[in-house]
């Protein structure tokens, strides 16, 4: 498996115009070798690859990474460069103090590349998509738990604890996220986590989770009315969930992130709430829970291709009163998309308290 | 609290050489501000600090955070930064695109530090030792719940799992790292990860575990000798032990990070395994796992002081034989240091098959 990831980036190599690589950030070392370290380096050329890590971990990768693994020592990452003339590095994974320490070891010239790695992670490949669905699976089986955990008076965080219990039981690894659970105006924060308000009826509930499964994240958000929806809030839905649809309508390749944002915000503009849209339509998602590419206004250069995963999730938020946020999450195909997340509803939904 | 954190920043601006100084760590952002956001720049002068945050954040840093927050537009940072003609940075957690976007933007000259924000959080305030004291405690109880389940044929990888909901359900935030609990001659590898290897008598079971308890990670190491011990690994285990308790007596403020270790790795060297003693002796601890400093060789200009909270954890690793590791939580006090993790034993102890 990684060893065919590896010759994905051997290939891109020559695309970006260097001869060297150099990959640094935890997850890509997991993407590539297929194993966990907080710290390694993979020296990547046209011809080989090579791991360098530390005595923690050499044991360890000398018997289980994709690619030969040697010890850390000074000069080695250099000595494994020394033919190499440009040097590229994924400018946003890499840190000041990293890129000045390899300025000074390396001779040949350093190039900061744009999400070199990222945009490989990007593209699924079919044995990922299976994974992602998943987590997917045990994703619906959160939003049943939380359906049936409101009740007047259950707190946001009390229910997030529950769910973080009842998805590691069921072997979740972990939370994809802080899970949001926003009840009433807590809703109009996008990025509001679980505290200690208690639900009553007439409450917007906003929930917005997802779990990791073997290595894959997982992220959806529904709302639901519990009692009597207010005017504004069921108006506010219906204009999500219009801008939602309308915008996975509109995935398919070679559609610039930008543009496909421009669906949702046009539906929204028109509705009159476009200053109440706080962010971008959506993110890759994959081994991370945000990954390339973003869908913002500005990203009018990242193309969709097919295997990318993405999640789309147009939001409306009124201060004091409660947002609707709507997400699924869509891969990429070669003729246009499928919603991977179909399977769990977004009509309207009210509970009855 | 947090408006004293950042009076602790604008006095080391001065200290630093620096009029301003830009902070966009996730986790310095919420120890200055008391909010949780995976974006967002603190901009501090020595007379005012300014939060800037994008739409999904604005409204909950106005309502929460220590400091004013504006919203995020083209500029505002540069403006902010006008009158700043020096201007530092963490050269540790900026990235190489960060930096060159705000060199790009603002006029004055970006100083690189080296671990700015990471030596103020270094030295931990009353409130964050009884915090850390609390995560020790629920470490403890984890300790019993492993020792508890270790019988024949269990895997390393269910005692994690059960582990963890054993934690989150008595209040665990989180797990402070994925959990190390190694059977047999896995021990030898210092970051090896629970599988699914099956306990046998006669195998060492290293434990290494710790867990977040309302932001504060918990980390310790103990050993234990499931059936009749091998007397290699006896004999390591004396000596880890002595190391580790000599290490621990040497830690008082203003001994170099350096020095430190090397107290340990005499003992070790002593022995005649210091090619087997893989890592560094330990690291600071508190919002992060790992934190500074780092007590390695070549730390000789870190040195402790009072209030730093560090692991202390010698190790030995015999290929293919197995591994010892002892770990206890070490805060610095003004005369010397206190033993956070005194209460839980590490005497050998050889569990009954």
């Amino acid at each position: 498996m990684s060893q065919k990831r590896i010759k994905k980036v051997q290939k891109a190599i020559s695309e970006w115009g260097v001869d060297a690589f150099i990959v640094t950030d935890p997850v890509d070392l997991f993407y590539l070798t297929d194993v966990q370290m907080s710290l390694g380096t993979i020296v990547i050329t046209k011809q080989k690859a090579t791991l360098v890590v530390d005595n923690r971990y050499l044991e360890k990768c000398q018997q289980e990474a994709s690619c030969p693994a040697v010890q850390l020592k000074p000069g080695v990452v250099a000595s494994l460069l020394s033919k190499s003339k440009r040097i590229g590095f994924s400018q946003e994974s890499t840190s000041y103090s990293q890129f000045s320490s390899l300025a000074a070891e390396v001779e040949g010239e350093l190039v900061p590349l744009e999400y070199p790695m990222q945009k490989i992670r990007a593209v699924k490949e079919a044995s990922e998509v299976r994974q992602i669905k998943r987590a997917i699976e045990l994703c619906y089986q959160g939003f049943e738990f939380v359906k049936s955990r409101l009740t007047p008076g259950v707190t946001e965080e009390l229910i997030a604890k529950q769910l973080q219990l009842f998805w590691l039981a069921l072997g979740g690894e972990a939370l994809s996220f802080d899970s949001i659970i926003a009840f009433g105006k807590n809703a109009s924060m996008p990025h509001y986590r679980a505290a200690s308000t208690a639900l009553k009826p007439g409450d917007i509930v906003l929930v917005d989770i997802g779990v990791v499964v073997d290595g894959y994240a997982s992220d959806m958000t529904r709302c639901f009315f519990f009692g009597k929806p207010d005017k504004r809030l069921e108006k506010i839905y219906d204009i999500v969930l219009d801008a939602q649809v309308k915008s996975i309508k509109a995935v398919k390749p070679a559609i610039s992130c930008a543009k496909l944002y421009e669906v949702s915000k046009k539906v929204i503009d028109k509705a009159g709430y476009g200053d109440k849209y706080l962010h971008g339509l959506g993110h890759g998602i994959g081994l991370e829970t945000h990954e390339y590419p973003t869908l913002r206004p500005t990203a009018t250069k990242s193309m969709l291709e097919p295997g990318m995963c993405i999640t789309v999730e147009p939001g409306i938020y009124l201060p004091n009163l409660g947002g609707v946020r709507i997400e699924d999450m869509i891969l990429v195909t070669k003729d246009g998309h499928e919603n991977l997340t179909s399977g769990y509803p977004k009509e309207k939904l009210i509970i009855s308290p």
